[in-house]
């Protein structure tokens, strides 16, 4: 599919992009940080393109961007499209950009197009989604719903140690009103929220189909302090018999955790359980040391709760043994906690028939990454995600999804949203 | 022990010990970089305190210093006492000093006792040994025997990023005559090299003896730039197939290279296999994250020559099954050798035999670390070592020798010396 068959609004998408990644650039790929310039260029960027096709900005006390486009019926609840607009330290350009320019296209379309709609369109524009800036799920988005908890303004922000308060108060927003839960938007006033996001994963570059339906958005639990305990000695002169090795340890952990994988795998369970940081302590190791030391995270992840729960139970098992037979102990720090998030089954139907009747492969797919979209569903507002096809993942600069494939996912939603208008249930 | 039974040369250097300690401090644990000012001081600080016992100092090309006492006999050659004054960043006193202090104790004794020996006694004091500075074995003792490849001299220390000729030149020494292969001191002009040394693991304390005879000194083979290559990936987005997960790959080399060294023992042979650093990428790796890439080093030892080259068979082969298995790739990058070294039957039953007169428990122990003394064992000189017993190994601040027990190697050397002067062999 060559350019000329886009959309209006999926060469709009594209040329915002483009903008975007040019002012946001930092080789390789980009860098948004949460609250930084990369950011407010963003949400300016995406804001001003709106303004210019009739929507009404507003900005919440946590700096989430609101970009109305009225329906005829002010009593009905609106449809909001949104994702976040940070990104990873040289990440790609299309992590939570896509999702909020998909919004602005189908906006555009329906300008172009000269339909109004009865609700009103809300393409909404987040704040902080990536974890790796504040250690929390979704600050932006629970924020918008009022539900941020107030411990979470003193979280600090990786790079710059400062908390997630000072960080909104320098951008001109106000903590202090988010801390009392003063909300952006009213939950009751959303018909549905869907999000837009490239696939992380390779299901759909599998499925050959452009366009994904999510079923559900996994939960999972980290630790990201974790550190195996040994004793420092000297590689050569420390006998086997005396040795407290890190690094057996930590390997011990990592065969036992793959073995309970496998077994859940048998019995029909998905997860995923993943070291995403392995490191020795760069004033302590050497070519001739024997590890007393080896940090590392843990990532586990599955729609199923009891499947964390049972991952969980049998990881405190592993470390006895482990500490036992190797003489090492583990410390793994603090518990960061995601809930596992069901995408609304009446959304998911109204896709599945407006890819019907667009002729259009949208296969459904589960989301084992965590998303805005998960605030949402927690707070029962009905939600749906969209995936888009996107090769190399995402978090890294190779990220490659095709505007083609975007403008699927906008006409998707184009007609999802002409469509439900008027069918969707009242609250 | 106290130390009001001390001998007059352990009380020397218990207290040229606290000197040193005090002037190269570098909280935890001291810094003596090779070529660096902490090494500087302490040769400077033990001439002097030679030369107020009579001794002869000379520095040859590389910065070694030869503290010489004369024998009576010029025509006879000499005994040879000497370790290292470098130390690594943030170690402890010990490793290395203690074996010089040893020989000024030797010397300060036969002085002290209006004993000459026929053979010329020289203390020397060596450069550079610990392998962290320079990735070289032994550069100080090669060069003394003139046996410093050319090559050598271009290798960088680690803090400086400078060759090792620049900082030899700098230091006020010749790099271009130990280019040339100038030697301090002629090979065939040492009728024996032996060096003291703490102990860097446990077997003395384990034995409850204060002092042992080394039966032979470890050669082994260090990969200090290793990685295992993966395809970095979301954690909660890339599913199990798709993975290529570079932490798989390395847990399933240690628990490979393991499985190997318990065959080796079951076989009755001794090796070590150490990962002393093992660490992901800062800039890439995170909670969220599949690995692409680890980086780690492999530390492997043996007294047996045919033990490292079966492992090092083994390493390929694993890494080879490894690779198909998990689909990752591994690179070893530069391979750093060092020989094993035997130390000569002779002077071990020359020692033994001062160590029964002396009803001394000195029992035999193998080195698994390397030591100065491989270079002049390796040189066709007869070689022996004593290790001083020494809690919590070396190369940290927290080594723990105690002054009585190097007393105890101070009169087992005096004792070996004088029993010794006229019975060995001619060369």
């Amino acid at each position: 599919m060559n350019s000329a068959v886009l959309t209006a609004g999926g060469k709009l998408a594209g040329r915002i992009l483009d903008v975007l990644a040019e002012a946001t650039a930092d080789a390789p790929g980009v860098t948004r940080v949460a609250y930084g310039p990369g950011e407010r260029f963003a949400h300016n960027l995406v804001r001003e393109e709106a303004q210019k096709l009739g929507a009404v900005a507003r900005v919440d006390v946590a700096g989430n961007l609101y970009l109305t486009l009225a329906g005829s019926n002010p009593d009905l609840p609106a449809f909001v499209i949104g994702s976040h607009l940070d990104s990873v330290a040289h990440g790609g350009n299309f992590d939570g950009a896509a999702g909020v320019m998909a919004g602005l296209a189908v906006m555009a379309e329906l300008v172009a197009q000269g339909i109004r709609l009865g609700r009103d369109l809300i393409v909404l524009a987040t704040r902080a989604e990536e974890a790796v800036w504040f250690p929390l799920s979704y600050p932006g988005s629970q924020a918008a719903l009022g539900l941020l908890e107030p411990g979470a303004l003193e979280a600090k922000r990786s790079d710059s140690g400062r908390t997630l308060a000072d960080h909104m108060r320098e951008e001109g927003f106000d903590p202090d009103a988010a801390r009392r839960g003063v909300p952006g938007i009213d939950a009751s006033r959303i018909a549905a929220f869907i999000e837009v996001h490239i696939e992380q994963g390779p299901r759909l570059v599998a499925a050959g189909a452009p366009v994904g339906i999510v079923t559900g958005i996994a939960g999972g639990f980290r630790y990201v302090e974790a550190k195996c305990l040994g004793a420092y000695a000297h590689s050569g002169a420390e006998p086997r018999f005396a040795r407290h090795d890190a690094v057996l340890g930590f390997a011990d952990l990592v065969a036992a955790l793959e073995i309970e994988w496998d077994a859940l795998e048998r019995e029909g369970h998905e997860a995923t359980i993943t070291f995403g940081r392995v490191q020795s302590d760069p004033t302590q190791h050497g070519g001739s040391r024997v590890l007393g030391e080896l940090g590392f995270t843990l990532d586990v992840r599955s729609a199923e709760a009891a499947v964390l729960e049972r991952i969980e139970a049998r990881l405190r098992t592993i470390l006895g043994e482990i500490g036992s037979k190797r003489g090492v102990t583990f410390e793994l720090g603090p518990r960061f906690t995601w809930e596992p998030a069901k995408m609304s089954p009446a959304l998911i139907a109204g896709l599945d028939r407006a890819a019907t009747e667009l002729r259009m492969r949208a296969p459904h797919v589960p989301s084992g990454a965590g998303h805005d979209a998960a605030t949402f569903a927690a707070a029962g507002i009905p939600t749906a995600m969209l995936f888009v096809r996107n090769e190399n993942g995402s978090h890294n600069p190779h990220e490659a999804m095709e505007i083609a494939d975007l403008d699927q996912a906008i006409r998707l939603l184009l007609r999802f949203v002409t469509d439900s208008d008027s069918s969707l249930d009242q609250p």
